[in-house]
């Protein structure tokens, strides 16, 4: 580790002098990107991180371009000094958490647009969503230059997305996709999860209820429509949840499947209540 | 210097290796992209890149997504012997020039989009060209990663849209522009001008002769409207000649302009025969 005491700045040139220093030193930097509002699957990233690399850096931004005008960029948890103290027990070095006016500075222009990928599923509920996300990422990773990056496989699309933008770009940094962690009644942990009222929270776990019954079913030898067609009934079947997509799908692609395949990913989305979920389970068939 | 032999490749990961190796030891990398096909204008960005830098590097790699449809992908000069030459007699260190399928494998799909400065002048006249050059130029900087690019001004609006797009991305490279390079009687060098007949590269005079009117009258007191009429004239009354655009534009947003400023470029296209040539001139008043 290059410093025992975390650093925590909102200045680009401080986070490239950090990290050239450690890199000059041989030291490896892991990255962990967040939105805040940290939770153990955050901190799961951070751990793996610092498992991994030598420096390990988190940013801390909410991202407003990939937040639609009707979503909750307003109301998103913003809890910086307990996302703070959580980073300095997991012994993170650098914390980076930038203004707005530093990331979208006046007069930016520039977007970074995936394509495909970026338009199926989350893409589709939410519209410029994907811009948002790699066009920040594109950013990020161009301000940290770290080796390796650590990223939620809860967000399954948002991953996806992200590795193919590396590769495309050739930028030089390495996707690591981490497990999702759950509560121990199944619920994905997500920063939106505190939205929850009591019941919505027990309304919530449809969505890894209905995963589950994919990957039994798909087990038991179902084709994916008819999984899917399970899906949606245990979802449409539970009071609070309006469904915006269940599926199975090519888990590289994200292409539908009319058959099963060796690799593939079921995929929900829905709103419980006014909030909106995703939960995703890979399965491989053997 | 690092090396006192040339080295060239077509292969990413020994750019990367050698570049972090020269950065390693402390030196300044400095990186002229190119399509090859080098000039004299080509050589004075690498002289200059020479003088600022202690490791030169030089792209060549005609860039398929910035030609449109109907333009002159297939016949673009390739002359990789004679380009390599040139390199290693200006003392260049290393020459990336990859394949096609490198810089676009299969099943590639992000683009950079700089917008603004994209759709107008060039970008109203060859519709993606921008798009192609922002999204390999952002790939050219994530393999190469230099402290400095060059770019000519001869391609004035390419290198603003650069700037942006490397101050928007937060991409750590210093953007260098340098002056156009001409032929004693003023014909801007260009790849393109060995397309000319005698005949037509008489003709092509007109582009830096409608340059040299505007920056006369300009000067003179004429506001931009009647000097871009008396381009347009010129263009216009010269055999062979057919004009794209002739304008005085704000130098920073090349917003067409009005009324003079302090900061000004005059620009023009035209195509001469079946060869499509642009020039400029930034015009200051005191």
């Amino acid at each position: 580790m290059l410093t025992t005491e975390m650093n925590t700045t909102r200045l680009i040139e401080e986070v490239r002098d950090e990290v050239e220093a450690a890199r000059a030193r041989g030291l490896r930097v892991g990255c962990v990107p967040t939105m805040g509002a940290l939770h153990e699957g955050h901190l799961s990233l951070i751990r793996r991180a610092r498992q991994e690399c030598d420096y390990v850096l988190t940013t801390i931004f909410v991202n407003p371009t990939q937040f639609g005008p009707s979503e909750d960029l307003s109301k998103y948890p913003r809890p910086l000094e307990t996302d703070l103290s959580l980073c300095r027990e997991e012994q993170v070095d650098l914390v980076f958490h930038p203004d707005e006016s530093t990331m979208y500075p006046p007069g930016e222009s520039t977007v970074v647009d995936v394509g495909g990928l970026d338009s199926i599923w989350e893409g589709a509920h939410r519209p410029g969503h994907f811009r948002g996300v790699s066009t920040v990422v594109a950013k990020l990773f161009n301000i940290v230059w770290a080796h390796d990056a650590y990223f939620g496989q809860k967000d399954y699309q948002q991953q996806l997305l992200i590795r193919r933008m590396c590769k495309d770009l050739c930028l030089p940094v390495r996707i690591q996709t981490c497990p999702i962690v759950r509560d121990p009644d199944g619920l994905a942990l997500s920063s939106r999860n505190v939205y929850l009222s009591d019941e919505e929270r027990q309304s919530a776990l449809a969505l890894s209820q209905s995963l589950k019954l994919a990957r039994e079913q798909l087990a038991a030898g179902k084709e994916p429509s008819a999984v899917r067609a399970a899906m949606l009934e245990h979802l449409n079947g539970t009071s609070n949840v309006a469904e915006q997509y269940a599926t199975v799908a090519d888990a590289e692609t994200l292409e539908e499947l009319d058959h099963v395949r060796s690799e593939m990913v079921a995929l929900v989305a829905a709103k419980v209540g006014s909030t909106r979920l995703i939960d995703n389970e890979l399965i491989s068939l053997e």
